[in-house]
């Protein structure tokens, strides 16, 4: 049963047990968790953020939550020794927490060749500089005011935490096509991040790469790696399904919401930000703006999106199923 | 090789060899694809459509190309009559044309019992009547205007023709978003339509619905199954796999597009509209548009979006790979 519940709060396929006994594993993790806490509520507070905001935001970035005590998220205080704070702290709350239990163990070159790791600070650094090059050329003019909010953005929708520093829904469309993507991105597993998380969309494109590969060797039996470990089958139809669901949920969500009579853009950017429980979206629920424009239905919509989002998906949907309701079961 | 052509020509997981010989099955094919044809021609020609002009849309609509003699697409002849012709043989079109052939032989119950065919219908129908309801609630208020536009533009995107009958990028959202899913569906196996194609879909819903089973009976192993054909897991990968790269493909060239500054819809809707072979999109690239005013740049990416479409996915990405440039192979 422990088990059960550790798998639902560390999706992904391959949730390691660090400990031979769960309750171990759960306890290791909430040590790392509740010091990477204390450590940015101690530099928050040296940045001259009060004791009750830098707490706020420290368990709003570890637990890549979002909230905030400011209307304006972290802009305002507008300080860009907070900006560096929050964004490596919430980079650091999208890393797999096992990987801190690692690296305590001193076994850094495990850590080193982590490949979700790896492909996560990966997109991370590219969408970084590809956002920072088209702020500093067509927004800020000013290549060091386009990096400081063009990697706070990133790591903040990344994670799916949703701070802002910026009014990105005024940023020009390939950064907001960026961001954008990245709202179906996520964390890695185990990390506190939600949307499809980095660990799948490797696998995906790992399982492209097979495909190619077997067209030049039709007859080779390739299998799919993750580290050392090779993933079974059951595994990879449960990604692969996973990830056409994701996207499922996202169409039919983004035609329930254009019921409203919002923009394409609202209504989809409205979608991808409750079922990644990231936070803002685009156009009329901006980094500036709220949801609460939206009628009482489809403000349960989004609630049913946030739950859905969170909960492991197939479980969630088990219940509209006729097996749920039977009594025999 | 020639059986491989065909498969290319008529992707989808199982493509149905009707005559134990490929030439056999490939004259029984362009025998009904010209039958279809003429009957089209000779139907249009009887709604007071000139030879030449009945032609063009014909073979436009058999082929799903979309191409047309006028500006205005099929809306310039404003005929209820050639409207309904057009919609029908796009619908037509859109099935497998091996269907066709069962048919002939007399096995309609073989037909009728074709779960591809059935979803391929089910969508059609079911869009029709929520984008009819849409457009009479909310656009022209009057229900048999609504369903006359509306049965031409769901036939004709999903079929990824393209012909427009109406400038649908000013129907309301709702409308719209049902159109833009379209975009991603198409035809089913065995037709001339471009996109994802129905096979796939099915496909995909019976993967997610089996990890809803799972769930259930944890240690069953259900055979997905079409008709009474199981799908082998190598199948079933590359239609997964199939699925991943089409949404990383539209991902990515939305990216691309989006640096010629124009909106998020353009640019998406644009790479929607060449990757699926469908013609016109939303916004700069609406019906009453053309692609003319991007860059030289871009047009050549939506040419290789457009081919990229067309052929074998998987075949085109090994084009980018080591191993196809390595003298060896």
């Amino acid at each position: 049963g422990g088990f059960q519940v550790f798998k639902a709060e560390s999706p992904g396929p391959v949730p390691d047990k660090i400990a031979p006994r769960i309750r171990d594993t759960a306890k290791i993790l909430y040590k790392i968790y509740i010091v990477i806490t204390i450590v940015e509520i101690v530099l928050l507070m040296l940045g001259g953020m009060p004791l009750f905001d830098a707490a706020v935001h420290a368990l709003g970035t570890v637990g890549t939550g979002g909230f905030s005590v400011k209307n304006a998220s972290i802009g305002a205080y507008d300080s860009v020794y907070i900006d560096m704070i929050i964004s490596i702290f919430m980079t650091l709350s999208g890393v797999n927490f096992s990987l801190y239990y690692i690296l305590l163990k001193g076994r850094w070159r495990e850590v080193f060749r982590d490949q979700e790791l790896r492909f996560y600070l990966g997109v991370i650094v590219v969408s970084f500089l590809l956002i920072t090059a088209d702020l500093s050329l067509n927004y800020y003019h000013n290549i060091l005011k386009s990096a400081r909010y063009s990697i706070f953005q990133v790591s903040s929708i990344i994670t799916t935490t949703g701070y802002a520093t910026a009014d990105f829904d005024l940023w020009p469309t390939f950064s907001k096509c960026i961001l954008f993507m990245l709202m179906f991105v996520g964390g890695c597993a185990g990390s506190t991040g939600g949307s499809i998380k980095i660990i799948r969309i490797l696998v995906l494109f790992k399982m492209v790469k097979r495909e190619i590969l077997k067209i030049f060797h039709p007859r080779a039996v390739i299998p799919i790696k993750i580290g050392d470990k090779p993933l079974s089958q059951e595994v990879l139809s449960g990604i692969s399904s996973f990830f056409f669901i994701y996207i499922v949920i996202f169409i039919v969500g983004t035609l329930l919401v254009s019921l409203e009579k919002v923009s394409l853009v609202t209504a989809s950017s409205a979608v991808a930000a409750t079922l990644g429980n990231i936070g803002p979206g685009f156009e009329a629920i901006g980094p500036v703006h709220t949801f609460s424009s939206f009628s009482p239905l489809t403000k349960l919509l989004f609630s049913g999106l946030m739950l859905m989002g969170r909960l492991e998906l197939f479980t969630f949907l088990a219940l509209f199923t006729r097996n749920f309701w039977k009594s025999e079961i």
